[in-house]
């Protein structure tokens, strides 16, 4: 079969990352330009279409097939309206598929940051062989998507997957968004960040500010990955609770869809194995005994370029 | 168009309910034998078999769809095979689809208990408007189903929906599944009547005691309910904490799948008006808030034919 061609279109708040991709997942040309935040939608709209003309240039006269958007803000589909994403400047709504199509008449498919990793993943990374798994984006806060079937499941209003905001304890730590317990307020990566200083305090010899050179500003479950495989003993028990937290969440998720995989991204999936395997046994004790045959808790793939593979995959 | 006729089976562990259901949800006829689940699986089917034969007669020579069972145990689909129910005798492994269609060379097709009385509800009852709903069965302990564009979402292995052991509270109550702060741990009927049995002895005055004539026995969530409304403060504070608990859970699967219906059946569901207000203000503070807008707390309208009706529904 001929390959199929494709264009992911990685919107943030700083650049606008642009790649031709293949079907088999090869990145044929990049473009990176400044989004121009600061200015107004239209200049923004303007960086978009200037960077998907650079890469549509080494397509050389073959088909692509569409181009793919994964934008911040509140995505309304279908139509791929894009509603106040933060850090753009004017933003209100925006049809941006429409306005997209318009210039390069072609279909255009937009939705938001978590499910396009989680379509990048599924297409091209770590969920390639599960049709059905729970991603997590695991940074500054907790985000999530569901792929289930080999698509992302959006629900009634494109919200699915919000998984960061369940809460693990009624009675707990008050997250932003209002709620009492959600997993992201106890182990979202500032959250996590702050309770390690606080807990310094009275551990002034851990090895987590070795390596930071006393900087606490510097601390982060990276850091703190490292000291524990160098076995500070306070790092570890930090970073196994913060585990066996988002086990607890991860198995509310299992019961309900009846799932077994969950792939895991962001920031802090960069920590030790150790972590997952505090992940996988919490998850196995929050579980229902017929579902915890199979469970896996593995480590997403595509890092930096998950945003523009996972734009591509919803067209490809 | 022609109305078309379905056999629905509620085996249960001592009565087969069996009944010919239209498709609007008449009762045509209906027959009610012993399981016999003391004796064999063979006994057990030829109750079944008994119980079609005797409404099938009723059908006049119009076609019968097929034959819907709901069943307790484990039930692996496709394939309609029943795992170990509790309550039937030497029941370990039967197909019991297979045995059926072999009688009667028709369709069958067989689900477990929540998920049929969650199929009973969005085809005839109180989720009939609402193509994507969580079911949960308030009883003894808290099952469930998912309703997911107009069908039963059944997961990898049939055991979706099992929101009963959803932690709400990672270092709460154990629950008898092993796992720690299980919503079922708190709000399941036992436990809730547990609980207020303790709450009883330093207020001898409630009127809970009262209704119940001094028998600790009798006391349940429908009587607490019955106190509440007569005025009662400890029976008040104990259903709006059941809500508020049961609430946290389903505000979690809100968040999850994006859904904003929850109906609830079984024999707690039968309590005030006002515990389905607190489920709602509880699933409010716990939903993400572009999910808030038409957040639904409903009753379940079939009561004890939902199985019945559900079994029915699954091949109308």
């Amino acid at each position: 079969m001929l390959q199929q061609l494709a264009i992911g279109v990685d919107l943030g708040g700083t650049t606008v990352k642009t790649g031709l991709i293949d079907s088999d997942g090869k990145i044929l040309a990049q473009s990176k330009l400044p989004t121009l935040a600061e200015e107004n939608p239209q200049a923004v709209i303007g960086q978009i279409v200037k960077s998907i003309q650079e890469v549509l240039q080494h397509a050389n006269g073959r088909t692509v097939a569409g181009i793919g958007i994964g934008s911040p803000g509140l995505i309304q589909n279908p139509g791929g309206i894009v509603k106040s994403p933060p850090n753009i400047n004017n933003w209100d709504v925006v049809p941006l598929a429409d306005e997209i199509s318009k210039v390069f008449k072609m279909r255009v498919e937009v939705d938001n940051d978590a499910n396009v990793a989680a379509i990048a993943e599924a297409k091209f990374g770590a969920g390639k062989d599960h049709p059905n798994f729970l991603f997590i984006i695991w940074g500054t806060g907790i985000g999530g998507g569901i792929i289930m079937n080999n698509q992302i499941y959006r629900g009634l209003s494109g919200g699915a997957g919000e998984v960061g905001h369940i809460s693990i304890n009624y009675d707990g730590l008050l997250c932003n968004c209002g709620t009492k317990g959600c997993v992201e307020a106890y182990v979202g990566q500032k959250h996590l960040s702050k309770r390690t200083i606080e807990k310094l305090k009275s551990n002034p010899k851990s090895k987590i500010l070795e390596l930071v050179g006393g900087d606490l500003e510097k601390i982060s479950p990276v850091y703190i990955s490292k000291a524990a495989e160098a076995g500070d003993a306070l790092a570890n028990e930090i970073l196994v609770e913060a585990g066996t937290l988002l086990g607890v969440m991860i198995g509310g998720v299992m019961n309900t869809l009846d799932f077994r995989v969950t792939v895991i991204g962001g920031g802090v999936s960069a920590v030790g194995d150790f972590v997952y395997q505090a992940i996988h046994r919490s998850v196995l004790s929050n579980v229902q005994k017929p579902l915890r045959d199979g469970i896996k808790i593995v480590r997403a793939q595509l890092g930096n370029d998950a945003g523009i593979f996972g734009a591509a995959g919803m067209v490809i």
